[in-house]
């Protein structure tokens, strides 16, 4: 079995989702959203740090994924992004993991079958996915779907080099 | 006797300086630029943090300050500048420091008079106030500048608070 944690990066609202994984059987263990507290741009991602940090130790992933971040035409608002998704990636990193990463699309068709579908349309697949979860909200159900999408695309390599780290 | 940081985020080369303030007079640390190592981008960042990690730990800085990255119109460029100074700004935190942000144009007219310097004048202005300093490149150099430009105008309040915090 292997555990798989997925991240949706931003500075106000970072969704996280864990899921196992036991072959093409996939198990929602837990989800969340981690939200940014503090004035200043530092203290806000060192509130995301110390949360996303408590949460790999208290779920002890073996894989991660952050999703690629959606470049816009808004610069600043690309910026603030950038630097919430450079803690999204450190953390698992720091915790010896490797960390994969999906353009939204490919999350989107992996999980829900078209590149293009909406939030509500992930929500749901990923309702369907793992039945029972209580979801968090958009972010986290974003974030389950690219542990989903990780589950189904980081393949036995990935995985089992995953799983040799954990176990050594 | 207040110890300043300045940080010039970039994934590539991440540029730090050290100065020391006492008054109106500026002394030279230590300055150098971190190469993030690595194959992938959070190999990166976490290659990053680690030596900004080390560079607090030997110099033990009362005060930071990290450049206002500048903004442009490639999207893809502006969000990888935005995860390295997610990692300048964490780091500094992390080590329980308020951290200054200045823009380029800001620190430029504080260090060189005018706000549309290039490199080669800031280079020249920094080692004219820091006297036999040597320093490890441009973006060392910008480093080296944003700190003088945190002590002229960190003013009173956040250097005292940081000093507070120093030896409380």
């Amino acid at each position: 079995m292997i555990r798989v944690i997925g991240i949706d990066p931003g500075l106000r609202n970072m969704g996280w989702g864990v899921i196992d994984v036991a072959g093409s059987r996939i198990t929602h263990v837990a989800n969340g959203i981690c939200q940014s507290e503090g004035a200043d741009l530092a203290t806000r991602l060192l509130s995301l740090h110390a949360q996303l940090t408590r949460i790999m130790v208290t779920y002890r992933p073996d894989a991660a994924a952050v999703e690629q971040t959606f470049v816009n035409k808004d610069g600043a608002g690309t910026l603030k992004l950038g630097q919430a998704r450079g803690i999204a990636m450190l953390v698992p990193a720091q915790a010896g993991l490797a960390v994969g990463e999906y353009a939204p699309n490919t999350v989107k068709k992996t999980v829900v079958g078209v590149g293009h579908a909406d939030k509500g349309q992930v929500l749901h697949m990923v309702r369907m996915q793992l039945p029972g979860a209580e979801i968090a909200g958009p972010d986290a159900a974003d974030a389950l779907a690219i542990a989903i999408c990780h589950a189904h695309h980081g393949g036995a390599s990935t995985l089992a080099q995953a799983v040799a780290r954990a176990s050594a």
